[in-house]
């Protein structure tokens, strides 16, 4: 499949340069994010400690690793590629990596999901109530984070933060809803109204670390607008690349079930845009996807041929593309210092390429 | 009951004045919350209306009462108190709001309460990850709606939002590990743990109130603090009258069940404090509360009475005597215009002596 990027060949490659990038970064903010985190109480910081995968449930330090840290990285990368240095970003790189967790802890909640990076999440380590507590904990000190920076960076930065937040539940809110409207007909999820919940729900934090990491390097308002958008962009097409994946994606690289996606009813772009087109798969595709049982193995591996056949696959990629030279344009619009804008490149190819 | 707070007689003996007061200070503040909450994704702003007592579940517009809006209330006044017009507190006044919204919201969700204010909560009524969700809209909301205060007061209203959400997290951690505590021996709540909690959970949001309509009137900084202490102090007297009507309060005044906190195993101030006195009835309401059975109506009684022996209901009304005083003293401090200190007071003995 990887040849199916053509845009991303002979750009980043390497996977091992993309994890070197992020570490660099990692390690560059997180003395300031686990300062934040031991500002809390007690009980939910070893909570917060527990989902940024620093200790165990009980406060054990475990060498279990966390996220990617790819907001962090963005962040710091964005102040850099702004001219200043990437510890001018910490502040913002330390608020989205908070709002990130805060949104991946409620959204656990919403989900029911009992596993997140092969652990319990935290509902199911600590109770729903402490896992809605330290979510509110969370985003309580990324507001407060931004919100002491000091000079006019810091109410820029608050401003850009809380319309990301603004987003992010709208689209979190789409995407509960969407799970309860049906494959066809008028009430029909649009591949458009997808596009919106990807971009609110994963983009616009992208966006908005992007933002931060310039804002706070006090780059000019076109730049941090022109960040902001290959943001948003990165996050749709990483969304998108995760709906390929949670279809086509090898198990044993994804780490998730063979069209895991398609098993649990999921509303991801190539369904969506398989029943959008028209023709005999469409209808197969519609007929299969009507029926009341949760689909079996068989089921599953035939909606994934009919979607393909109808186009929901070749619409996705291209979709993915259209959002990855828009990150590309929004970048060589700002005429970015070489070095970070080398960076963000791997990054971008890591994050839509990752796993495949 | 009344007899005993005499710091209050003839201070707003009316509470038909109080009422005025309150419904002058919500027709000010109603429109630009109603249009804040529209901002919200449909969903969430149904959720956020029912909770406001606006509508019903599905969305029918409903005569039923919200809450008292006492901290929009507190704002309002604040700024008169500032000598500026009401309208200048608006935005802190809605923000206020949201975050109570939000706070009462997942609070229902941690503790399982299934009912506020004689309707099913947001939890009940509409799932647990719905509940979530508005909880975290009405939290972004009430951010965006302060950090796009335009000028100075902005940025100095979004800091003192910020302190006061990582107030408040805070002393609902303590609150929820409370239940789990012993009530004897060194593991046992102290009184002045139980005071931290509740200027945490209750003072915080209203001591904010009263600084934001403060800080958006333009008061100097040391007037914005008095104030914050003003409100701190307000919500501590609230939360012990609030804990000696738990127990004594009239049922057919309070709403609530006779000895109900009793019952509950609510670890209260007149409780904590009747513990931490001596003598022969400290330990027999430590050996009674020490007892595996959930309480029956005698032994709440006994506990009652144990409690009255043992200086608890002394203990806590001289507390919330004290933090009244130090509510009038902050208020004094501050030579507030005539009109709004008087509707302050007014507002005061309202919240301490409400339903006795």
């Amino acid at each position: 499949m990887t040849a199916a990027f053509p845009a991303l060949r002979g750009v980043g490659e390497d996977t091992a340069t993309a994890r070197q990038i992020l570490d660099r970064c990692r390690a560059l903010v997180r003395p300031a994010l686990a300062q934040a985190v031991e500002r809390l109480h007690p009980w939910p910081a070893e909570m917060a400690a527990y989902s940024f995968g620093w200790c165990e449930v009980g406060g054990t330090p475990t060498e279990v690793t966390g996220g990617k840290g790819v907001r962090q990285a963005l962040a710091v990368l964005c102040a850099e590629a702004a001219g200043a240095p990437g510890e001018a970003a910490v502040a913002g790189a330390v608020a989205v990596e908070l709002v990130h967790t805060f949104s991946l802890l409620h959204d656990d909640i919403m989900d029911g999901d009992p596993t997140r990076r092969a652990r319990p999440t935290v509902w199911k380590a600590y109770g729903t109530g402490p896992a809605v507590l330290v979510g509110d904990a969370l985003f309580a000190l990324a507001v407060e984070t931004l919100a002491t920076v000091p000079g006019a960076r810091g109410p820029l930065a608050v401003r850009h933060l809380a319309a990301a937040l603004g987003d992010l539940v709208r689209g979190q809110a789409d995407d509960l809803l969407f799970a309860s409207r049906p494959w066809t007909g008028p009430e029909a999820v649009r591949p458009d109204e997808y596009r919106s919940m990807a971009e609110h729900k994963t983009g616009a934090l992208l966006g908005c670390a992007a933002a931060l990491g310039a804002a706070l390097a006090g780059a000019p308002d076109d730049t941090v607008a022109a960040l902001d958008r290959a943001g948003r962009h990165m996050g749709v097409a990483f969304q998108v690349v995760d709906d390929l994946l949670g279809i086509w994606g090898d198990p044993g690289v994804t780490g998730k079930p063979v069209h895991g996606d398609l098993r649990q009813r999921k509303k991801t772009l190539p369904v969506l845009a398989a029943l959008n087109a028209s023709g005999p798969a469409t209808e197969s595709l519609a007929t299969l996807l009507g029926l009341p049982d949760t689909p079996d193995d068989a089921t599953a591996r035939r909606a994934a041929e009919l979607i393909e056949q109808a186009g929901g696959r070749a619409a996705a990629l291209e979709e993915a593309h259209r959002h990855i030279a828009a990150v590309e344009a929004c970048l060589d619009s700002v005429s970015p210092a070489p070095r970070p804008a080398e960076e963000l490149r791997t990054l971008l190819a890591f994050l839509v390429r990752r796993d495949m």
